[in-house]
């Protein structure tokens, strides 16, 4: 295993420190339990609060800050984080309109976010984000919350900044999850620190379609093929879901796993754009890059949010946070 | 080789295409030749035009925009622009103030924007950057330009933006060039497209040490350490040339060259910064993430700019690029 670590186990510390450091402008930490929460905070304004597994950044502690996220709960790389860290999080940024979890589905990050919004009482606690359409709706564990979380953060982000009470941002969040799908390729495993090696393997001439963003086995391991190929099978699934007609508004959002180069990223815009455009589609808005990363995985998904009036006025409304910024 | 493409020959294409599509609020493309520019010009300001081989994007196509560069001239992958895309960017952006070319030492980008700048019969029509000092100053091809090249390009922006004088320009671009030092370690090698297999060889227990942004050998292959050794010896390096003194004001800049993860980004900002305040340095600003990157290759560089305060307000200042962003 190559990589600029000492030991796994301080890892996140030494990282999160740097990040608190780095960002100082925009947010504060705390080390025990794990959390990173904004630094100006607003009474009156529904606190939104995410959280997951670490390895993915800038997702979620990149997106906290004025106009998206009030707190992040990072766990261990690849392991959800625990009830302590959301019911301190939320202690702490409560402003008292309410607090609402962003949560991704995946079992323990479910089940831990409903164990803390139980403990703190908190009333329709949360938005499921549940975009990646490589698994079947009926699949045992549902489908798994990927590269859409950072549109649902953006906007439902905007919202409650603007005043949206509970029960709104809660609405708007899963419209936006249900406007919304992503499906992703992975051309290399990533290396989990504690692990040591690769999570998979793929042949030279492999890759694996509808990865997931811990490198789970996605809808089939398949022949590497070019960009274009790639693009316009990921593109169809994708129209196919939302059932896209001309006309239509969209987001569309590149993201990078990790280790592709934005050269390839851009390039991987350009092909999905004329596929989209092809069908009809009005791409307003674009998000190109590693906002969903899987540690060192080469690979990249697409995610297409159909957008109506409200969401593109929360999407271009200002932003400040590591990650994402703008207007401000 | 494991990536996103068609074919070698189209990627420079379609990826510049896909770019512009997705910034296309911030700047335009001309494809004979290639050259992107911003959008929005202003008459009576110095145009600064970088340029170099593509493969180490966000630099600089991402930084085209307000505050910071007014074109971007993109050779194929790691390969020099020709002069016809200079002259034709200079003739595209020249607001009357005189242009300025910010050009990173190696032989066939220098060569070529000073060709440029003879047709063009513009005065004094360089900044060079060489902030690399993995090699010695002595050195038969001299330093390289490298990470550092963000900062210069930034500082430059603003001052430009704000209606400095070319000669102004020049001048505080050498200052900020002067004033730093940057040095990095590559884990793995880049695989360049049109090559299709790794620049070169590391053993699974080694890394190199002062590596170039092309994956040019540095001072010596050597064993693979922990971050924190790693990071020491980087900062000492720097310390050394730069030779800081208690009390200092400084720009602590961590450069990812494409697959390193943010969570070892982060973990090394975190080392360096301690490195550095246990001398006394007062690290002003920061920037941390993949900026000038080596296509996929995993590594990282440290630099260190010392800032003076006119330098620490031309950084703060606005700018809206794809790339960096804030303030606007």
């Amino acid at each position: 295993m190559k990589k600029f670590i000492d030991d796994p186990n301080s890892l996140l510390d030494t990282s999160l420190q740097g990040f608190a450091k780095a960002h100082a402008d925009i947010l504060e930490l705390n080390l025990e339990p794990h959390f990173v929460y904004r630094k100006q905070r607003k009474s009156g304004k529904v606190a939104l609060i995410s959280g997951g597994g670490s390895g993915h950044e800038p997702l979620h502690s990149g997106f906290v800050g004025f106009g998206m996220l009030d707190a992040a709960c990072p766990g261990q790389v690849f392991t959800s984080p625990t009830p302590d860290q959301m019911m301190a999080a939320a202690e702490a940024v409560d402003g008292g309109a309410g607090v609402l979890f962003i949560v991704k589905n995946y079992a323990g990050d479910v089940m831990n976010f409903e164990m803390a919004g139980e403990m703190l009482a908190l009333p329709n606690a949360s938005v499921l984000v549940n975009d990646d359409i490589s698994l079947p709706k009926s699949h045992s564990i549902g489908r798994r919350g990927v590269a859409g979380t950072t549109i649902v953060e953006k906007i439902v982000g905007a919202a409650a900044e603007a005043g949206a009470d509970l029960a709104s941002c809660k609405a708007l969040g899963e419209r936006v999850n249900q406007a919304t799908a992503s499906l992703g390729v992975a051309l290399t495993s990533c290396t989990v620190p504690a692990l040591g090696h690769p999570t998979f393997a793929l042949a030279e001439d492999e890759m694996e379609y509808g990865v997931g963003i811990h490198g789970e086995r996605g809808r089939e391991t398949v022949k590497l093929a070019g960009a274009s190929e790639i693009v316009a099978q990921l593109a169809e699934h994708i129209a196919d879901e939302l059932q896209i007609g001309t006309g239509q508004h969209a987001l569309l959002h590149v993201n990078g796993f990790g280790a592709t180069p934005l050269i390839e990223l851009h390039s991987i815009y350009e092909l999905a754009w004329q596929q989209f455009n092809r069908r009809g589609l009005n791409i307003q808005r674009s998000l190109v890059g590693n906002f969903t990363t899987s540690l060192d995985m080469a690979g990249c998904s697409l995610t297409l949010t159909l957008l109506d009036d409200e969401m593109l006025a929360y999407w271009d409304a200002p932003v400040n946070t590591a990650a994402l910024r703008w207007g401000c």
